[in-house]
């Protein structure tokens, strides 16, 4: 599929969409829509992925040169900035479908509503989840696959990257592997999935379990996204339904560099690494047995690649498993305990 | 308030939420609606709860009878049953407002918004969560109210029943407590508050946070109720978010006796009583400190209370905490290690 990816005044540091679908997806991307950056390429800010050209909207390209416009990037509050109107309708008018992330859903937009339907294109908000979403079975242990599930210290700390890049890299070393997205991100570069933060509380497992069951007996290996941190004041809530709906057999702690409370709610410690590990699997185990066996540390506030190479070191240690930083450096040994 | 309780068919045995409000409530009953009692009353069918006459309909009682109709009764799917349009009709024709637990939302069916329109009255659909919920901030800890959850081995070992009796002796004991409900029966007793298993996964460590905060410096202490278990396939990312929003002081073990699997779920064996404990007290601990003071046994299957005793004191042993079964027996000893 051909698609432009609207990252305006964001791109690329604060377009973690984007950025993520030029990185991960699979789907061709045509152009970044970006007014700031108007005029330069895609691999004059990021080196190591996909290229295209960034223009200034919609009207700079073909009528018929994409299949679908991403909203690649999502403010704090989800709201969508009436800056972008004229590209949405510009895509709707031209065909395209338009997938989007935000918390305000473009399918109640009475303008994009209409125009999608006279135009006979789809306008998918990934962040809405669907109605028929049921509780748990409890099944998701039944499924073929390994089930691998990315489990954190707290939120933003590189789940949904780690679990995209140890993927890919599984199936460049030949394994039958696949991602089971949980968040709008990872939905967006997958091109499906269920918001599980966006599930009644009541359906959350189920949710998870029903995409582990949906692909599960394609695939020898499942790489599940996280959420959150069963530690968050907040959000173990949905990390915990991941954890119970999903069923995995091998859990991979990730975590970032020096980071000793939780963000956005400093007056909460984290608690010390190894208690993470002891806390995840006995939290697992009356369900399914579920062992930490690798690390995944996010350094991407350590400048120098020694500096962070001693830390993923100290990580391990402390640890006691294999572990790396999977943007980094390689993820061999860290997949040898996986796969 | 004067109120009827709506419970065809199914009362009492069938009739949670009408029982509980006989039981814990402070309306006056004018009548229960039950065609296949008409013309008993409530003490034929139990002793020990608030007496009222049973009626076929609404069409029994005089039009200013009662200010609220009930309905007592929750079915499998939660669907509304047409036997009861009469019933809802009249009562919404007379001006009385009614209150719903069910799946099927009454002020979303065109007849009853219609009348509740012309004639005054609120229909107040209790599963249906506010829309101004958010996320927590980790703040119910600060509340000067000493915080108790009721948690469980599993869904339906009588969470709400320990959550309701032990407020009750404590308030007759005179203290000042309160009771914070997290479920249908408990709102519809209590008059207030959220559905956390309907509320949205994000938001559901908040919507408890919002209850704790709300009344939890006008009270010495707090009794939130409790849902599923955090060993449940299904609904521990419930039980998760609302031991991490309600930030608890003190916990109270809730256990069907001789229970061995999850209900429903016969393939997960429940883990050993202690280890419930270990996974509460480790679970809550990055978030809160709290400790399992309690236990409650529901001791509903055993005939003679002389099991039932050996039973509470069984489970007392294995947990090394005063414990009761608060229906059977006095609740003074377990109380003292709560207040």
């Amino acid at each position: 599929m051909k698609v432009a990816l609207l990252a305006h005044e964001k791109f690329p540091t604060r377009a973690k969409t984007a950025l993520g679908v030029l990185r991960y997806g699979t789907d061709d991307v045509v152009a970044v829509l970006d007014r700031d950056n108007a005029g330069t390429t895609v691999s004059e800010f990021v080196p190591d992925v996909q290229e295209a050209p960034i223009v200034a909207g919609m009207d700079n390209l073909e009528a018929d040169a994409v299949d679908a416009l991403y909203i690649g990037i999502s403010p704090i509050g989800g709201e969508f900035d009436e800056s972008w109107r004229d590209d949405v309708r510009t895509a709707l008018e031209d065909g395209c479908d338009v997938i989007s992330g935000l918390h305000y859903f473009l399918s109640e937009d009475d303008e994009f509503a209409s125009l999608a339907a006279a135009n006979d294109c789809e306008l998918w908000d990934v962040r809405k989840p669907d109605n028929d979403l049921a509780v748990a079975d409890g099944v998701a242990g039944d499924v073929d696959a390994d089930v691998i599930l990315t489990v954190g210290t707290d939120c933003s700390v590189g789940k949904m990257t780690t679990t995209m890049e140890l993927a890919r890299d599984a199936r460049e070393a030949g394994y039958d592997a696949a991602v089971v997205p949980t968040g709008q991100t990872g939905i967006m570069i997958e091109g499906w999935g269920n918001p599980i933060d966006r599930v009644v509380a009541d359906f959350a497992a189920g949710a998870v379990e029903e995409m582990v069951t949906e692909i599960g007996d394609e695939y020898d290996y499942l790489f599940v996204e996280g959420q959150g941190s069963i530690a968050h004041p907040a959000y173990s809530g949905v990390t915990c339904s991941i954890l119970h709906g999903a069923m995995p057999d091998k859990l991979v702690l990730c975590h970032r560099a020096g980071q000793e409370v939780i963000h956005g709610y400093e007056s909460f410690a984290l608690p010390p690494l190894p208690t993470y590990i002891d806390l995840y699997e006995q939290l697992a185990a009356p369900v399914c047995n579920a062992e930490v066996v690798a690390g995944a540390l996010n350094t991407s506030d350590l400048d120098s690649d020694d500096a962070a190479a001693d830390a993923v070191d100290a990580y391990g240690d402390t640890l006691g498993i294999p572990t790396t930083d999977v943007i980094r450096f390689e993820t061999d040994h860290v997949l040898e305990n996986l796969l």
